[in-house]
């Protein structure tokens, strides 16, 4: 049973649908009535006007937003662990052309005003050292960790002060709104975020992310370089087929809030092991080699997160049985 | 009636039906039972061992493979109307780190021996000027033109003799053997492709194209190059079930067959409007304003190319009574 | 006797003693006395206020120029021979990121404002195309034809319409002034120019050439960018030491006067044999290989330019009896 | 009196003198006698053979090795102090195309063994992390330490076994020379060093600095990017003579024997307040606000280096007297 990742989880039934249904459509690239009426849902969303690309991977939402935040000569701050340093074979090296990331340290891969502050006070104001240019944070996090828009808004302070853009990857983001109850706007735009890598794929999308850009001037140059980035998909609807369907009706959020449901069992199954509080769907445990190897024997499948850690996400699609079966498993490691 | 293009057609319905077979699976990324088909898939259809990977458009596969094929100091031979010049909006210079094109000139945008050889003397062998590293062709060309393996093969003799590596941009390779009959083999590594961007979306596909590395070592260094551009999916399987379906049973074929006839059916009703000759599914046609106004007028959608010209695209799914009324339509206009 | 260009001349010997002048300073980079003087005195010379940074190369002035004036997806439109596309080794693409070269043609390498519109208006204005974004015109050209202000104006004219910046290749500015007598500003900001790389280093110059910057806001950028590609040289008063012996009671003037006086000598020859009006210090005349054979076996150097032509370049350091003698070696070819 | 950096020091009096004599000289770029000499120079110097490049910068001498040592989807492992990380404005980034750095720990900018393993064993071997290319470490150091041949086979050898290229930077390799008197060699590529910069500007050199390829093969390729990045400057003839002149008769070494031997009279001055040991040119003290204060005002010119730290650098040009104040004056601060 899979619990490596959300990333391979199932699509949704409705968004298969959507699929099939966009199917007589017959308007190339973005042009097509679906993909047009992206703008809007995502405006209403978000209570203010934005813009709305679709793209296939987190990869290149994360990357197009940040080159047009962050020129060739600029870094970006960001946690050591964040995906776009550690996951994304250095992409917002190839996509900025050169940029450099700037890494902070910090308990769950979450980035305090702190750090941020001393990482730009560490650089001096000449031509040579290379300047930060923006902020990006993962919410939730790779730790399973969430930014309330309290948390959210003292970076997008610290930005607007230092001249800094600011980019959220969310491709948990679904997973943190379902845990806080915060609204879509005051954890993006009203507490300073540019641009919100949307994440689909991981809560019952087949193959769409949105990338929102709450600067609407952006958009121009985010098309433009999505295309050169070979990411404007000739048959577009079917992307934005996929994240209507999500949006519709909330699905995104029921989806996200069984994911949590789920983690949340397997939290309780085994509070003394917890590496991080369960904000999210994501589960870090300690578990000795031996141990972890027991779970593998029942046909649990996740990842060992450095010595005597393992790591556990769950997803929309899994529920009951499986994860009751999974908890009674780990309950049973302490009484082994 | 979309005539503008095949990039919107709709996709088979096996296709559908694929995707949606593969929705149970649960691996992410490329290691999924469907992804690893692929390779042995192809190996078959080209009769020797390549590496195949999947990628959501052709600009991907065209650029993933020049940037492995041609160093950032190097250039890369086209013809002045290839995609990658006038349609990927720079993407080869964004791949490659600014690589440049050189543009050859040709009738039907095809590409010949001595346009190539003349390119290549006319650079001085030094570190001023940017030496050539590999050449690029399109079969079928941007006008519907066919390459046959002869030809390939003129052009891969110089390849090998000036040490250029070969690649060949086939969105519409499916409609060039449709017509020519001869075999994938042949048309390729035979001839001294190095790579090919083998389409599929045009052709009954969703959103999946396979680039096909004939030079398997380049494989590392593209899987590589495709993650970091972000063209790695988390949910592969969906792309490979894709192109699973449309190689099954030769589908691929079939379906380039059928957008083929009906673009022969179109030549048949205007032959001496014909600006070329008509070998795949791409139809120009000399046609003034107004003819294509009254076209227009009739509910038929295509582009205007040039003054005096208009473009014509047939795919798989359009035959019968909607090519016999364009048909007809075009064969009224000289009665007009 | 070297013919064959300007870009091996000697260091004029003020420039040498300006050099070993400035040996006891001791400030880094350009915190110097010497390479603060350069706004102002570029600022005097060209009657309104400017930013002037150093370079050592032609190649880095044009391409630093350009990076900040075109973004990685935008093109810049130049002539066909011009040196940016001809004999930079595809330094603009990787100073700007994989930015796109269109090419004009035009006789003698100038650029015609017709061409430059007839470029932009066949570029279809969406996401698939690269938009044009600057215009780079070299003066005097490649060709050794110099544009008068007003040529300049009505290209600055066509910028301003279509929002491209506009930069001009000066690697013989020198040459091009002593020629017309006109104000730097009037062949320069006031006829539109953005930015423009002032050549010294064919002129007199040892290894300095400046970058001078008429849109005093791109100076940040263009300073990062500068040190970013190893062009900030920690002893960077021996390069404003050059630049200021040769702005030093218009020497600069005085050694270009020099060269094109050769340069007419010469054309004065062979009037008949001239392909372009000489009117800086370049000149091609048509010639067997026969004759340019007896030429270089009287000793004289220069390159063969296409098949029966032949291109000279006179410098500032040569005069009198040098010229003399390949003037009467080039009219005795006729008695020949 | 300037103790902030060895970097503004004035050129050698033999130095001045090659520059003037190379100015009869006219052959264009590298094409001329003095840069012909510098392959046999280097390949005597380092008793092996060797190709070697002038450039005009240590940025560009760094970043052009590293670019032609690693591919834009690598990472240089380097200290997290390397000049190459902290004071070169990202070019690594520029001239790789994107290329990462990883950053290693260690006292004194020294990279260890360990450290290097470390990093490496840290990495996945899959296409999400980018993997490993090359190492570069400095020598002396960022801080002054020198490696001795055995330090640097010992990284030489895990570059073999993990199939990475070796870079050292050698802004200020004379000196380390001249301190530990082992040979160029031993401490090069009989370490396993495929490529070095070898610093000339900041030890009596004008402008010009070298490129040595120990992999001569890689030659062709730097000479290329070389020129695309600028750097291939018209008049090199009179950056080999600077060089050519600093290698006659160990001028080089003469010259770093006299800046270290300044180092240890300063160090002698404050043995309790060294930061680190004394082994090149450069003196970290530690110094009060209070302290830095008293010694500027006797009108010495040094850097804070953090808090509570100041860095003097000594060059080859300041003996005597200059030396026996600062140190008096360092003296006398203990007595205060």
């Amino acid at each position: 049973m899979r619990f490596f990742s959300d990333n391979a989880a199932a699509a949704h039934p409705k968004v298969l649908e959507a699929i099939a249904a966009a199917n007589p459509l017959d308007t190339a690239y973005d042009g097509d009535a679906l993909s047009q009426r992206l703008d809007g849902a995502f405006s209403d969303l978000f209570e203010t006007e934005v813009r709305a690309l679709w793209v296939t991977t987190g990869t290149a939402a994360n990357c197009l937003a940040l080159a047009a935040l962050c020129p060739p000569y600029g870094a970006i701050i960001c946690h050591r662990d964040a995906h776009i340093e550690v996951d994304e074979a250095g992409a917002p090296g190839f996509f900025t052309a050169g940029a450099k990331l700037i890494l902070l340290e910090g308990k769950g891969a979450k980035v305090s005003p702190d750090a941020v502050t001393a990482a730009c006070d560490r650089i001096r104001k000449d031509v040579h050292q290379v300047q930060p240019a923006a902020i990006s944070i993962t919410n939730a996090t790779e730790y399973g960790l969430v930014y309330r828009a309290a948390e959210v808004a003292a970076l997008g302070e610290i930005a607007r002060e230092r001249g800094l853009a600011f980019h959220m990857d969310g491709a948990r983001f679904a997973n943190a709104l379902a845990t806080t109850g915060e609204s879509p706007a005051d954890v993006t735009w009203r507490a300073g975020v540019d641009a919100l890598s949307f994440g689909f794929v991981k809560n019952g999308g087949l193959n769409a992310e949105a990338l929102i850009l709450f600067r609407t001037e952006l958009f121009d140059e985010v098309a433009v370089r999505r295309k050169r980035a070979g990411h404007l998909l000739s048959k577009g609807r079917y992307l934005a087929a996929q994240i209507l369907a999500l949006l519709e009706g909330d699905l995104w959020l029921d989806n996200a809030r069984a994911a949590n449901a789920a983690a949340q069992t397997l939290a309780q199954s085994a509070p003394s092991r917890l590496v991080y509080p369960v904000e999210a769907n994501e589960i870090f445990l300690q578990a000795s080699a031996d141990e972890a190897e027991r779970l593998r024997g029942q046909g649990f499948d996740f990842y060992d997160w450095g010595p005597g850690e393992i790591r556990l996400v769950t997803s929309w699609d899994q529920q009951g049985q499986e994860i009751e079966r999974l908890a009674g498993a780990i309950t049973a490691l302490d009484a082994a």
